[in-house]
């Protein structure tokens, strides 16, 4: 049984971009915890910040019910990434809670800003979610274990070369009904940005999938560190 | 007016890869030629290659026939493309007679060897094209201009990256149409590698499409090199 | 009729890296803006800052007269741009200000910090100018539309590779002219680092000429981000 | 029960940059094959290449039957590989003789010209071992199955980035043991290249392990290609 | 006779990184400066920062003593690296305060988040160093020269590909005398990772070795910019 | 005393990309021998390959003259370069020939096609020339050393970006001198691609020399193998 971690920038990220793989994960048993930085609460142009926190947390809520995901709502304020010592010990306290074998995130080439700066945080707080006497943090070390980072794809998979698959043809369904809870942005993208995330969606999966020889895949890239080359396979 | 030539490896290439922006040309009115360089008659494991080879050779007419496209049949036997001095000359001649302004080809990294070899035989013809001393060719020499080399999409877009896109959403139609002429092909990769052509040629346009901000797309990569940065756009 | 942005470090940077293409956009009748980040007031070792500053500002207004752009002086403190909130928030103003179609900034891999802060803070203010509720931005949102953003040459050039070209033989001149406005730091370049600055701009357009087949021309790359992979071409 | 195939140029390569893995799938029951491409008869400044070759032959009968590998001895000679027609043929026969699920060869940046040219071979000949009309071939087509392909460590480890590895901490000494064998090969490597190949075959290994997080170590990359993205490891 | 300055973000990465180029370059004449900006007083699961700072401050000032090098303790709270403008600050007084000719520091691609921004931090401080207007500091400008920036290696030399050695043979042993001066860090190391430091460093420097055609090597990469292409070796 | 060989495609490549270097060589009293492979007989598109053959020999030898430099002139016909068997022949007894310590010749991403298979060639000669017995060569086996092999810029030097450069300000007239033998080449480049030679190869020392911080410069990359990552500089 494993640790699986997802720290995503915004509500819905997760759901986009790995939430496939982390319900193969949740069927074998595995502890999953979704992690949502910021409150996604600046991604509209119409519903006031402080409504909109917290619909989105709501529908953040009911995606991750769907598979027992628990979650860690960051609540910083949407558009308002900064790799700063604040943040870090913000972050550095989500590792800790979640103590992860294995951590998905954003890519650090992702080209929404938020995105790339929880990747750095993640990146950054690596090694202090297990030392202990790092100051001003409201959890205790985890483990000082060498948890395995990988990165998502990123929206519309722009310049994205995945080199992991996984197979999520069996749970693309669920995928998108997970997807679906999110129905304030789901809204949103279709005003701001003419587009069908649920189509947008299964292009991407059919896409990754075309590569990977199966229906619907998703797609990830491991980053590379000392001790942490792996020798066998932690995806599903 | 322009001369467009596209050269591709086998019968069917050419509708998968490029026919969007071949028709979107043609509807322009610029002059189109296509150049298959193997008669594909080794894509089956069924149908004997004499045989084969007449089908797609009528297979790729009608698709040709349908923007009113010049072909040139390479006649060169499937999976047997080397860049020895006998195919080159070929190839110098193919590109003598098209004479063109724009070159569409595989892309050096494709993952096929019958692309890779075509991609670099054109690549290495470039030059002679022009050159009237170069012994042994059927054909005399063309313009010794600027023609732009584009590198066409692989099967499935595996690790492609486009810097060049062309909306194609208005001529996609016309693009399946084009496709659906391969019979025997569309037949063989359903046996062969359990692909529907129609279906993966459509993801990959959409998928190509939610980069470029357009419903359909077909992406593409630009060879530089001396005075053939381009200042303007010769793409549609 | 575009808006076009130009957002650079230091007062010369845009005559320097982009100026050529901004004249040409001004001759076909777009809008033009200079944004200046920082006053460039430590690039002296005699002049004290403050007089420096005010030098510089003057000699930008100068050069931007000359095709009738606007300007917009950030007036950071020179060698002291941060990626941090406080300049992030005078950077989406910046950007709401200008409502820009198509942004050129420097390049990410730049090798003046400020350079790439800047670089940077455009990128991290790019959806943020579009949204209407972003707290304590002077300015209100503007069109959250897709921009086309451009990343400029370097100093000397190095290390780039422009994937994109605009002919600026015609208007070199006026570039040059525009160049010559920043009287105290074609004397400080010769000082500090024993450059010649009308000298090395020319070498540097020359040699993008060469590559882009024209006597003069300015290099850029393009961000690929969801639904910017462009189909036609804004450059001028 | 899998057939793992090793295409190597040269005897000993296959020991020095890929023996350990080979080892673990023979102890987990795999079918093994070891192609030597060349007889390696160039690879001494005093032994004459008949008499060469005819003892590296028997060096690496001796090492293959350590594992009770299957040995095809391709008897090119030495140092003039070339991806031509005829070199295809012999290429395309050993693939179908092994019918592989997993490949192993060099890798296609290597810098040893019959390396490279034996990766050439080997990406070059992949779909024809499944296609029946390929004229002039001795072996029936095997399977047109999805073999993976993985590039080896070149000697040396030489800018190799490996994205895989497999741990062969239990299996080292039984490579060391196989690579003894090859002793005139680790003769001629101490006099020609002042080299003493146990000792770089193990300062090699234990780096890798450093990355992989184990003792010793084997590293690869995998060529991605069409249905090819795995979702499952087949490496031990 | 060369001011060398290296920059590390804690205790024992000179020793591991660059201690054997360090060496040579004394034993050269020139004048050698340490640079630790971290106390790497979180780097135990046990001993407490306060007093684990000032055990690693002396372990480093034997390493350094050894070759008699200066040592700029810049005495930041370890893991808590920041680029921001209270460290660009500091990092340009310890520039300023070396006046170096030839400065070495970590990769900006490193594996840990300090040596990232130690390395950022001395790329943003390259230029500030030489001008006498920056606010704030306590030391003086040095020369605005072209010193040359060199990124070392990282532990382990994960995907790490050099482009510069230093043959450190002859000098092996010191550099191995110097680390082992880091008794608290060679001790954490084996529990917190299961690491021999001595080992690694040791199997790294004979793998660079194995590359650079010597027994024990250091490699590095070198920063390329603006008149710092270089024409001559600054190496040892 | 070193042996230095540049081994270049066509009459003049060598005195458009290297000859300052060799000047320099020459001036410090190292033994320069020019190897030009091709007779440059089709770059013409009016004077016949057979005299304009024995023209550019001609020229080639009085540039050669200048700095005293043997010439080994390859008579392949031009533009028919193939990396086959017996043009690796022709290549392994240059190379023998030139016994060379350091070999100069086209970057494998040079884009002439007879640029890149000279490359090639060299790159596939290696090791060759030193293994004894290889049959049908001409010449006696050479040194089995270490060669450094240098990659040249290109033509424009389109997206090549140096690692090494050489200061060739005090030699640059020498060069334009020796380019200046090409008389018919210098009056083809105009015709053909309305390049004045003499004003390019200016441009491009210039820029190469703006990044390394001299007046005039070449610069090449290097190529990375086993025991040849170079502790000291073998570049003037």
């Amino acid at each position: 049984m494993m640790n699986i971690l997802c720290v995503a920038a915004h509500p819905d990220d997760i759901e986009i971009l790995c939430a496939g793989t982390l319900v193969r994960y949740a069927q074998e048993g595995h502890k999953i915890t979704f992690a949502v930085f910021t409150s996604g609460n600046m991604g509209d142009t119409f519903i006031p910040p402080e409504e909109l926190g917290k619909i989105r947390e709501k529908e953040t809520r009911e995606a991750a019910a769907i598979i027992g995901a628990k979650l860690i709502w960051g609540g910083v304020m949407d558009e308002h990434v900064f790799p700063d010592q604040q943040q870090r010990h913000l972050m550095i306290d989500i590792l800790r809670e979640a103590d992860p074998d294995v951590i998905f995130t954003h890519s650090p080439n992702d080209y929404h800003p938020d995105h790339r700066y929880v990747s750095q945080l993640v990146f950054d707080s690596y090694f202090q979610k297990g030392l202990p006497f790092i100051p001003n943090q409201s959890k205790p070390a985890c483990r000082f274990g060498q948890a395995q980072l990988y990165y998502m794809d990123n929206l519309g998979g722009i310049g994205f070369i995945p080199s992991e698959y996984v197979d999520i043809s069996k749970v693309f369904s669920i995928k998108q009904q997970m997807l679906a809870c999110h129905k304030s942005q789901v809204q949103a993208m279709q005003q701001l940005a003419d587009t069908n995330l649920a189509e947008m969606v299964e292009v991407q999966a059919r896409f990754r999938g075309l590569a990977a020889g199966c229906r619907y895949a998703e797609g990830f890239t491991r980053l590379d560190a000392y001790q942490r080359g792996l020798t066998k396979r932690v995806l599903p």
